[in-house]
């Protein structure tokens, strides 16, 4: 019962509003400050951001890093855990388009 | 948005209480009828389980063959879509495991 779970819980922090797309925003464009992702990822709200970024690094698959300038500037990255993470996530997408899934 | 939707649809399908219990218990054994699989599976009611195993049949992961037996007989099985599924939670496993994931 319990590797179920820990699949289970996986998938359901990754499927939650946002989270994968701030992954694959990630993923694909490597480091990103927040005022940069909250204008890339049209229609989230700096609030949700913020939520969304925090539990994401909670769970280890993306670090923060806070560098002292004014204006502070925060960086957010892919740990190792959540590149390999989206890896899986990416052949899951594969199945979806080899077996029509919408 | 598109294709992040169709993952994030069949991530929160598949987390759903007992969905994976179901899919992985017809993929390590195969072929199992309705009462065995009730039994197999402690804890869950008759009710849930038929809920879900609709569910699954409706988006193609599992078949429902019906035998025209007195009593009739119902078996549920694997679809190859369902299958290949399962291989990449399989991943998702691994993954959980490599990194301590509870």
């Amino acid at each position: 019962m319990d590797k179920t779970c820990s699949v289970n819980k996986t998938l359901s922090r990754i499927s939650k509003k946002w989270a994968l797309l701030i992954l694959r925003e990630l993923n694909d464009n490597g480091k990103k400050r927040f005022s940069v992702l909250v204008k890339e990822m049209k229609g989230i709200s700096p609030r949700t951001l913020t939520k969304r970024l925090r539990e994401l690094e909670k769970i280890g698959l993306i670090s923060r890093k806070k560098f002292n300038e004014i204006p502070p500037r925060v960086e957010y990255e892919l740990t190792k855990k959540g590149k390999e993470l989206i890896k899986i996530v990416n052949y899951i997408e594969l199945w979806t388009k080899k077996f029509k899934v919408k």
